[in-house]
């Protein structure tokens, strides 16, 4: 079970953004910029295109109702994706409120922010959906 | 009429990987790595989550076939991806294939190949659709 298995199931926390039968999305604990979500299939796949095209229709789908609520949430030129999966085996769609291109480069560092700070973002892109 | 439209329309040339009705393929002209391919919806859209439903639900379908040919035909852990959209106002997805996260940086030197060169991945790609 991935780690992003136990947080669909609930064995972990999370700040959901939204679900449906297919998909799950939830704030990036470890974000480049505020905002930043992740969205995963509920069926383990570790490699992104391997997702089952079933999935794959719905995917963006599913991604582009957050991606618009994170856009009217947080201020941005618009909401980048990104899909790199070296390190939790089980595909994932980041999207990434950008202003400029670096805001997507993975080697800057993490934002740290508390629960407060999170619940707050959750509160506002939730709202907008 | 943007740059990509004039590039699925033949008026600029590209180095086509494949195309449909809805979309088109070709190799990144500044690419971060070898295999670097861009998948292009016909419908001139700028923003990517601006796309409609009926492209949206096809996009990674399309993608899927010649992310796989990619992966046969350039070495590399996975094809990651990637959507900015800051500099054509025509919404792109980034193929790249991958062996680490940096990889998929834009700030990283851009790759000056040969049109032969080109032409050679370009090849090896297409020959494994």
């Amino acid at each position: 079970m991935t780690i992003f298995s136990k947080i669909i199931a609930g064995e972990i926390p999370s700040y959901k953004i939204a679900e449906n039968d297919n998909f799950y999305a939830f704030l990036d604990i470890f974000p480049l910029v505020e905002g930043h979500t992740l969205v995963v299939p509920k069926v383990e796949t570790d490699k992104f295109f391997d997702v089952a095209d079933e999935y794959m229709s719905e995917y963006l789908i599913f991604a582009k109702r957050i991606a618009h609520a994170i856009e009217k949430a947080v201020p941005c030129n618009r909401i980048g994706v990104s899909v790199v999966g070296l390190e939790v085996p089980h595909a994932h769609l980041h999207l990434i409120p950008i202003n400029s291109a670096n805001d997507m480069n993975f080697a800057n560092a993490k934002l740290k922010l508390s629960p407060e700070e999170f619940k707050k973002i959750q509160e506002k892109i939730v709202k907008e959906l």
